[in-house]
């Protein structure tokens, strides 16, 4: 090898951005407002204190383009962050493509995802208005580790509904949460109306985010030392993860690098809107001129690219506001599929309305598809992959199959975010060819992905 | 807060140390040749061609102070390396202690610890000798995920005999190897001789370490093409992970920081080995003042400090040379305990040499107190330790309070081994109380853990 190439850019902490990024100031048209679900009037900030302290409802409808991170809350993000942003030469070359591929990647966090960027900042407001306890539900159990980790940091309680289908399937992520001092449910439970109500209809329901969501409100709600934090959809949640754009942003500037294209997964949108929007805000400063940004979601749920856009709750019992957002109806209940963090029937209302607006494009991607590329990147790349992130890769392989069939080497972003160390019963359903879509949807991406693995021994020597 | 410390020290790629440190080279005595099994005289290269390449026998026997790390290697270690060096504020904060606490953090690499740093030069050096397979064993499964991801960036094959109590308590381990293309059995098996003739006596046997390297040493022996690769003991194995310590040198010299005491866990010794030997060679040549260095081992797997020192079998078998270590015997088989990387009942002949000629000392700590301090790490710093990392955990946090009370500051630096991400069952087990050592061992610690606990919200915020 005539030259070690770099790898990473790394930050130092003190390159660590001291500011969020809130794209609500710059949005060419604002998004339709949140109803409430009795009167369907626009809420205003007094609807949610029932579940939300003061300083989370101003940033949800803040429209100050920069928010200080609080200093209590970049000690607890300099224990991981700045995140790395990996060159992917190893997979270039197991795929012989002549796109360039980058990766920021947060899967160094305590919990292995980017959901402690929002996790912290929640549990330090709640702490600050004096709340005690902070309840929620998770899915993948990725929020819910990171939750419990969170509170661990400023002394709150922790209680935590897990979805029925990841909780049976993920032992690991309710010890993680002990661990870390949160308690665990499955949901649906026989611990509030919402999951009795569940259960009595459909004693061996699987559950789902909607479900979880409505069990979790309920238990914040009828307790006034206890307030909800919700993991994603929100526009403070996607504030609050807009360090990993801005991160990435200065990493690219160290190596005079841009970005053509920008792919990531969407669940509620938090991960994939956390990187994109401040390249969206450099976008619109530049007239329009800036990457592709390419959500890329379950074929088994989605939401983009087959759900209606239209006011809908947020959860199942209709506890929540009604948001306007791409939704496959809140009764839905997806298959359970590994990608626990993508099963949710609806989208953020911002990444919706940036949809709507032109701004962000979207794909559907079938499970096997996502494993095949989850695999060929654990083995050049050495990172397992969360089974989220995995669609961020599947539709990565492709923009960079169709890069090298065009003879162009365009610059792909990917949002890598998370580890799939807890999840590797998922891998293990693909390697031993149980996963439910067993089949292929995209057969160039089988063909692909296999010569890649067979030139494996050969390209990385 | 005043000012947000820093908490980590991180190197760029560019400074990632090419050259691998030989201890061999600055020992005041040499350490005992191995012996033959046969011959009872020492061995030659010769002897060892049948399991090993020509390039890693030389490593094994060489004195130069200095090896060069190939640039394929580089380009592998690249994709984590280097690791980071993390001040424990928050630990400190929670314990109240007045000693400072770094800690030397590899559970960033692919397989979560410390072991892809000699799985990829070993896989290296045997790919470029024609070999087509390794074979080997793995207690914890660390070692075998970290080899099967090496023989991926090589194209070799990888077959892991994993020990029994392992094999059935972390099937996410087997579920790692397998994702990166490697084949795995429980260990004893009834693939070899070693395997069948403890399985004639003990059917339901947990197996060992000294088992599974019986197993692996005959498939490799028996087949042209094959190769084993040991994980641990040997000195090329610790010549490899000593660029833990050289980064960690470069880290605090960044920092202006000098150490007073380091603390590892021990099983084979590589990590420690890794960490301690360069700062051994800064000690020498400073006319022996340094820092103390610390090993710290199971209770239940006492090498150091309850072994004979003697020549004794690295394996059950009596296949591989007699090497002169600390040893419980070779047929020892230790409880079945959550840190399977300690369960082994010999140690790496340089670090038994090291130990009697006073340069390191040891102590033995038991599993209840090694999660306690676990946990407490956990809801502090935010990363869950691997069990055999939560040893050097309990010493910490005893030398930091011995420090409080004598009213002194120095500074300790912490072997952090690994994440414990696939080890949840042990934490479910500490957690319910069902560890097989349930009782407290160290009042004196468990008090302070407890305190440490009641004590996070306060000074975490």
């Amino acid at each position: 090898m005539a030259q070690v190439p770099q790898h990473k850019v790394v930050l130092d902490e003190s390159e660590m951005p001291t500011r969020w990024y809130n794209i609500l100031a710059d949005l060419p048209t604002p998004p339709p407002p949140p109803l409430h679900p009795g009167t369907g009037q626009p809420i205003g900030p007094a609807d949610l204190t029932p579940i939300f302290p003061m300083d989370l409802i101003l940033q949800e409808v803040s429209t100050e383009r920069y928010i200080d991170i609080p200093e209590e809350v970049q000690d607890v993000y300099r224990l991981w962050r700045p995140s790395p942003l990996f060159r992917a030469h190893r997979l270039e070359r197991a795929l012989g493509t002549t796109a360039r591929i980058y990766y920021k990647y947060e899967g160094v966090s305590p919990a292995g995802s980017h959901k402690p960027n929002t996790a912290v900042p929640q549990a330090y407001y709640n702490a600050k208005a004096g709340i005690k306890k902070l309840t929620t539900e998770t899915g993948a159990g990725q929020w819910g580790t990171s939750l419990a980790f969170a509170c661990a940091q400023f002394g709150l309680e922790c209680e935590v509904w897990q979805v029925r289908a990841s909780y049976d399937g993920k032992p690991y992520r309710k010890m993680m949460i002990e661990t870390f001092g949160g308690t665990i449910h499955p949901s649906p439970s026989d611990l509030t109306e919402a999951g009795r109500a569940v259960l009595a209809e459909h004693p061996d329901s699987p559950g789902s985010l909607g479900v979880a969501i409505s069990e979790a409100v309920e238990a914040a709600a009828g307790d006034p030392n206890a307030n909800y934090a919700l993991g994603s959809v929100l526009n403070h949640v996607l504030l609050h993860q807009t360090i990993i754009g801005e991160e990435a942003l200065l990493q690219l500037a160290k190596i005079d690098e841009s970005v053509d294209l920008i792919v990531g997964c969407t669940g509620g949108g938090s991960n994939f809107g956390g990187l994109t929007f401040p390249f969206i805000r450099e976008t619109l400063a530049a007239g329009g001129a800036g990457p592709v940004i390419r959500a890329v979601e379950p074929a088994s749920c989605p939401t983009l690219t087959q759900g209606v856009y239209a006011y809908d709750f947020g959860d199942v019992a209709g506890l929540t506001p009604m948001m306007k957002m791409h939704t496959l109806g809140h009764d839905f209940i997806p298959d359970p599929i590994h990608a626990g963090g993508l099963r949710y029937h609806g989208m953020s209302p911002l990444i919706s309305h940036l949809v709507e607006e032109g701004l962000m494009e979207a794909v559907a991607k079938g499970q096997q598809d996502c494993f095949a590329a989850g695999v060929l990147f654990a083995r050049s790349e050495g990172i397992i992959p969360a089974p989220e992130a995995t669609h961020a890769l599947a539709a990565t392989v492709d923009a960079a199959n169709a890069a090298t069939e065009a003879g162009e080497s365009p610059v792909i972003l990917t949002a890598l975010s998370g580890h799939g160390h807890v999840d590797m019963a998922a891998y293990d359903a693909y390697l031993t060819g149980s996963l439910t879509d067993h089949t292929w949807e995209d057969s160039e991406l089988q063909e692909s992905v296999a010569q890649a693995l067979s030139r494996l021994p050969q390209v990385l020597v």
